[in-house]
This record gives structure tokens, C-alpha cells and sequence, in this order.
């Protein structure tokens, strides 16, 4: 017998192991019929961090995503990949860093795609909808795309079975672009931006008056035709970007004015679609992510959102710029509460996948985390560090509590102003997160890791050739 | 039969106004025993409108405090009486404007009491207490009183049954008053604060560390010995006031370092006294109500709290200075929802008057408002403005969605700048609740009126004689 007891042993382990690997968690329980679970990620532009209800707004009104928020988990120290538009939306859907992705803007003039702009998302870089299509998943996408809106690099080139939305910024083929034309009487006339199915234009200029409505009519007829699938929906809303639109029924309605009218029918279009799942009795088997492409655009005056605590906005690598509301829903699987740990839209890629059971891309550097445990409750997050990238440039990095600038850049003006620093600032932005403290004198060790943390990235990321100035 | 109509029509007018009029409304179905139900008021010290998680804190934890704002009401344009200390405690007690009961200073020297000051709030003015002992109730106080610490000015003179805490600020009595002391590892010896038990001191220092456990065991204990009889409790806490102490239990636990530590244990607080009323099965006859005495002393940097996205601090009347959290739960009652009508600590005496049925004073002038058609969601608030007093000028009022500023103050070093502004500030601070875009020149009506209110209070207000200079 006693010559046995290693073969039971490693028995023993083996079946151990077999357990721990075999997805038997709540995840599988909430699809009972094996099902892949689905997922919705809803994507907001230019929305702050302190533009809804339950991140501190006293006067806009957010029910719908206060409930995901507190049903589900609210993420404090989430971030988005870059502080304006196109390269965020090409590091969500590929889970790398812009400059890899050819996305890292040479000059703040090409800062994003342009209408005149002949460049996009590279076609052999692996977007979220690619990974799910292998495994089989109806993939659609509704709203703003902004990642090339040549044929070559439309949604349905990136991995899409179906598009409806505008392809770039809904202030973009302005007639004349001003300030007075943002805060004038919304007139869809002024701004000449493309309503788009799938490869065709059909309407132009889009009527933005009933742009959210008609995305989440979309969204739903997406939901509803694939409820027998499983299914991925990709819907960044154009709002609550300037110029701002809202349907009739919700204009007047808000305490905040114009911004919270829109802010609201944009939390009514989540209600419906939260709504949608749960009469197909799809809510527990549907991850819903909720997040914003950048911070508020300041300029925009009371046209643009709030970073709430948060310093400055849109456009820079200060917390404003680039820290957002994160909200993670799946009832019994994403376990309640509220999340300080750190993640970033670089994450979505790979916990989808982890969720899903999709094959993360290992032919390439990946720059996010599998968030499961998190969401869960298993395990912190895998997320330690975060570069903030403005440009092709390191402008600061956070690591744990700490976040160190290099470069700063304000952009509340148009004039935007950009200091190289001689010594870096530090601040601790859990304990200061509008960022006013300095602690590089008194934590001289701390920012010594930090300065090493962001030459590593320096040495080892390769820009990719710049798509933003083809054309330009 | 005709003949009877109009007598009939009479009789059933006078029976729906009986029926409208008699008081079973959810209020007196939570006290089928007919006993008037319960208030506890727990005031903070310097704790800004952004240090809850559920007002948008990203790092500081609250549970409790957002359970009750979720499950009862959150107020978000919700008003302290004055931008520092004494001046605030008076008026929550009384219903009044400092100005009018001594508490208005007529110079910043002496903005509140110090420990060689010999005023206090003055023995006529009728307190919450004084008013609730009238109807038999039962009263008591633990915590910060700051109405002066003479004999003939301590809380059991002003209708407290008990009184238990310290009778000024926690960081006066300073062996060296300097902000390296408060910034230093926490010792009571810098601070020869007395704790009292009703007239007499029974420590000195006061030990700071457990004073916010201390504080619990006394109010639990007040409730457990008076749960037969209708209460009042004031509970004004001594934290989150510099300097910041806590209990070990809760040291090092808060991703928002000391400040986030201290507003942990302060949390826990509140969980105990919710938890003892539900024990004693009465949570649903007892009114609690939470707020803040003013904005945070930003000048404390990372030991100071936040205003979240309002503009400044502590000592200034910008809304930083002045709006905070404001929660009120009764389970059955408050009707919950996020309010953003107006509201301020000055409403709390005719409040808890219209709630139990005790008697506004009606020989003097009163500042409040009855909250309790908005608590029970049967009529919107009947604050429609509020005026913003510093020293004993009116610096700003508010109106509907309009506040215009008239002098202005900037408080984040110790040397205040003052400004008489020779045109008012006009910001529409729902629209704009950080106070960037002057709406003066824009709106020359709304300006028009907010001058013409400011003027009203200006010529009918009459300061009473100031207690804050007596012995100074």
C-alpha cells in the first residue's frame, strides 16, 4: 500500500485541479443551458467622471445606471486609455495601448481621425468583436465608431456582422465650427455628419435630434433578433459629446439644464436595454459595461460634463482627463459593490475573454487584465500600474496609490499648454485624487519607482505607424 | 330633494377636508401606539459635500450613510447656515440666522468661540430641545457643543436632559496651534480640549483616539435608556475636524488614508445607532437626520475633506463653503428619492415641529422652512431661496436655480481675501454648481431679483447684540 500513497497523491491533485479548472462558478450556474454568456458594453463620449446621480452630481439624474451601479460594481479608479476619442475607442476594442495600435497621435492637430482623414484601425489588429466571432458570437455595433471611416475600416472590416451609427464625432463636417454654434439653438443643419448602415450613408445630415432613440431602437431590435445566440453589442453612444440633441420628450426635464436632459435620455436608452434583457430572461446571462471614452470637454462650458473632485478634463492626463465612471453588471455573477482597485478599458478584451472562454491574442503585447476575479470577488485586480499616454509621449503613470507627471498639459482653452517638467510631480491620488499635494520631496523612493516604471515602457513599446496623419 | 344638494355638497366638502386634515398619513401609521416619534440629528465637523461615497467619493468608504441616503433621502442642494462653526450649530438649534441671535461676527477674529470667549447662544433663544421638552420629550446631547462653555451657555441650559462632550473645536486649547501639529502622528497633549459630563469636566485632555467610540457607546446608550419615551438626540460628532484622530480598529483601513479612516469609524457610528433602533424596533418611529456644519478646511490639505465639484471650502461662501450632504431617513415616512429642492439646517426645527407636532416659537422671526411635505413626497419644498450671511454682511443669495454673489472670499490660506464685488457673480448652480460662468450680464432680470431679496433681508434683518467679541 504504502508504495501507492504518490500515485494517490498526484491522483488526488489531479482531480483537485480538474475541479478548480472546471468552470463550475456562478457564471455557468446563471447558464444553465451552457449558453456563452453575452455581452453589452455601452460607451459614453465626453462623459465625466462626476456626471451621473451615483458618482456625486447633484443635480443630474441617473436612475437606470445608479441601479447597475449599486446592483452591480461601481469602479472608482477606472481608466479610460486616452484622453480624446479615437485612440480610446481603438484601445477599448483591442485591449493595447494606442500607440500600438497605430493610434498614438505624432502632433495634437491630428489628435483623432478627422473627416478628411484617410487613415483608421489597422485591419490586423484583433478587435473584441474578431475574438468573439471565432467563438461563434452574433456581433453588432451601434453608435459612433471614429476608428477610419474609409470602406477599408468600417465596423463590418473589424469584426462586426452589422453597423448603425455616424463614423466620427457628431460635431465634425461643421458648417462652421464655433463655440456659438455648440451653445446656439441645436440645429442638426449646422453639423453635416453621416448616418451610416452597415457600409452605406443613410442620412446625411443625421438627424440628431432623435439619435439616442434610434440607437436604442437599434440596439434592441440587435438584441432581440439574436436572443437564441450569444451575442456581443458594442454601443457608444454619440452623446453626450457637443453639440448636444435630445428627443422632445426629454428636453426641459432636467435640474442641470440641456446637459442633464441629454444625460437623461441617455440613462433611459440603458433602462431599455436592461428592460430588453430581462423580458428575454437574458439579464443574468449578459455582462453589461458601462464606461465613457474621455473626461468632460470643459471648453464646452455648461455644455460639457463635470470630472467631479477630479482636476481638469478632456484632452489631458490629469485624473479628469482620463479617470471615468466604470460600472460592471451581471446579476449573481458580478458580486455588488464598490471597487477602488484599478482597471481600465485595456481590460475589457481580456476579461471578456476570461468570461467568455475567447482566446486572447498571444501573437502580439497585450496591455490588459483579466478583471473576472474582481468582478467575482475572488481575487484584487490584476491591474497594478496604468500609462498615461498623451500624443506618442509617457505623460505620467500611476502604480498603486501613487501617480507621477512628466509632462503636463492644460485644456481649458483651446490654447493647450504644454509643460516638460524638470522635476516630475507626485501626487497620491487615493488619498488626493484632485491632485493638489505634491509628494515628490517626501517620497523621494515611491517616485524613483515610478520614473523606472515609465522608462520601461519607453524602452519597450514600438509606436506603430501613425494612422491619425494619413491624408492630413 | 334638489333643495338638499347644496347641503349635501357642503357636508361632503367638509368631510374630505376632515379626512384631509386628520393626521393618518404614513407618519402616524409607523406609531400605532400614538407615542410622537423619535428624532436623532447627527452633525459632522468640517466634512465636505464630497466625502461620501454615495455624494462621490472615489476612495472613501461609507455603507451605512449610503444605505440611508439610498433607502431614505438624499439631498443635494441641502444648506448649512454659515461657513464656519458656531455660528452653524446656533442656527440648526434654533431655526435662526446667526445674525439674529448673537451669533453673527462682527469681525474674523472672532467667526466663533474660543476657549477665552465669554458669549454663547443666549438663554432666550428657544433650541430644538427646549421646544421637544415642551412636549414631554425626553433630550440629550453628546458631542461638539461650540455655544459657549461658560456655566450659563452649556447645553442642559438650552433643554438638554444630558450632555456629553467637548464644549469647543478639538484643535483649540492647542499647546502650539501650527499646522506641522496637525499634520504630525496624532497626540492628545497637543490639544487641552476638556470633555464634560453635563456641567463638569471629567478629562483633560480630552483622549482624543476613542472619542468617536466613546461618543457611540453614550448615544446608544440614551437611546436604550429613553426607549419608552419620545427622544431628541443631538449628536454632533468632533471628527472629521483637524485633528483627525480614530480608534485603532479602524487605523490603516481606508484606501483614503487618516481622513478616510476617521470617516470609517464615523460610518460605524451611525451603523450602531440605526442598528440599536432597529433592536428596539424603533427605526420606523425615529427621524435621523444627517449633515455637516460646513464645508471642508481645505487648508488641511490631505486631512481636510472635499466639496466634491463645488467651488472652495470652510469660511467662504461658495458653495463649497456652505452646501453639503444632507440625509434624512424614517423608514415608511421619508420617501425615498434624490431631492434637489432646497433645504437647509435652518428647516430642521420647524421640521421636526411639523413631524411631531411640537410648537414653532411665534414671537420672533424664523428662518425655516416645515420639510415635511418633501420628505413624504406630497409637495415640493417651500425654501425657494436661502441667503448666504458671512460675518454680518450678506455675501451671496440664492434663489430658484440663481445665486449672486456680492462679496466674495477665497479661503484656501489663512489670509482671507475679501472682495466687494461691484458687480454681482451670477451663476445658475444647477446648471453650474462649480461657479464658472457668470450668467450676470446675461441675465439682468434674475440679477435684478436676487438684489432686490438681498436688499429685503439687508433692511428687515436686525443683528442681535454679538456674543462671539464678549471677552475678547
Amino acid at each position: 500500500m504504502k508504495h501507492l500513497l504518490p500515485l494517490i497523491a498526484c491522483l488526488s491533485i489531479y482531480l483537485l485541479l480538474l475541479i478548480a479548472c472546471t468552470p463550475t462558478s456562478s457564471t455557468s450556474e446563471a447558464t444553465a443551458d451552457n449558453r456563452p454568456p453575452n455581452v453589452v458594453v455601452i460607451f459614453m463620449d465626453d462623459m465625466g467622471f462626476g456626471d451621473l446621480s451615483s458618482f456625486g452630481h447633484p443635480t443630474i439624474e441617473t436612475p437606470n445606471l445608479d441601479r447597475l451601479a449599486r446592483e452591480g460594481q461601481k469602479w472608482t479608479n477606472f481608466y479610460t486609455a486616452c484622453s480624446v476619442c479615437s485612440p480610446s475607442r481603438g484601445a477599448l476594442l483591442t485591449g493595447r495601448y494606442p500607440i500600438r495600435i497605430g493610434l498614438g497621435p505624432t502632433q495634437p492637430r491630428n489628435r483623432v481621425l478627422f473627416p478628411d482623414s484617410e487613415g483608421g484601425l489597422p485591419a490586423k489588429e484583433i478587435t473584441i468583436a474578431e475574438m468573439l466571432k471565432e467563438k461563434g458570437y452574433a456581433t453588432g455595433m451601434v453608435g459612433k465608431w471614429h476608428l477610419g471611416h474609409l470602406p477599408q475600416y468600417l465596423p463590418t472590416t473589424q469584426g462586426f456582422d452589422s453597423y448603425y451609427g455616424i463614423p466620427y464625432s457628431n460635431d465634425m463636417d461643421a458648417v462652421e465650427w464655433s463655440l456659438k454654434a455648440f451653445f446656439a439653438e441645436p440645429n442638426i443643419n449646422n453639423w453635416n455628419v453621416p448616418l451610416m448602415r452597415n457600409e452605406e450613408i443613410i442620412e446625411r445630415p443625421t438627424n440628431q435630434h432623435t439619435i439616442t432613440k434610434r440607437y436604442t431602437e437599434e440596439a434592441i431590435s440587435f438584441i432581440q433578433q439574436n436572443k437564441e445566440n450569444p451575442f456581443f453589442l458594442y454601443f457608444p453612444h454619440s452623446m453626450v459629446h457637443t453639440p448636444l440633441f435630445a428627443s422632445e420628450k426629454f428636453l426641459n426635464t432636467s435640474p442641470r439644464g440641456f446637459y442633464g436632459d441629454v444625460m437623461r435620455e441617455v440613462d433611459w436608452s440603458i433602462g431599455q436595454v436592461i428592460k430588453t434583457l430581462e423580458e428575454l430572461n437574458l439579464d443574468k446571462n449578459t455582462l453589461v459595461v458601462f464606461t465613457s471614452d474621455n473626461g468632460p470637454w470643459l471648453l464646452m462650458q455648461e455644455h460639457g460634463g463635470s470630472a467631479g473632485l477630479l482636476r481638469e478634463g478632456k484632452g489631458t492626463t490629469w485624473e479628469g482627463g482620463m479617470r471615468v465612471p466604470g460600472i460592471f453588471y451581471m446579476p449573481e455573477t458580478v458580486q455588488p459593490g464598490t471597487i477602488t482597485d484599478l482597471g481600465s478599458t485595456l481590460d475589457l478584451l481580456p476579461t471578456i475573454a476570461g468570461l467568455t472562454g475567447a482566446k486572447v491574442p498571444d501573437d502580439r503585447p497585450m496591455d490588459g487584465f483579466d478583471l473576472m476575479p474582481v468582478l467575482t470577488k475572488k481575487a484584487p485586480s490584476a491591474r497594478d500600474h496604468f500609462i498615461y499616454y498623451r500624443l506618442q509621449d509617457i505623460y505620467a503613470v500611476r502604480k498603486g496609490d501613487y501617480k507621477a507627471h512628466f509632462i503636463t498639459e492644460t485644456c481649458y482653452t483651446l490654447d493647450n499648454q504644454r509643460t516638460e517638467l524638470e522635476t516630475p510631480l507626485l501626487y497620491n491620488v487615493n488619498h488626493d485624487p484632485s491632485e493638489k499635494y505634491d509628494k515628490a520631496t517626501a517620497e523621494p523612493e515611491v517616485l524613483k519607482e515610478l520614473v523606472e516604471l515609465a522608462a520601461k515602457y519607453k524602452n519597450s513599446v514600438v509606436a506603430a505607424e501613425c494612422e491619425l496623419d494619413k491624408g492630413r
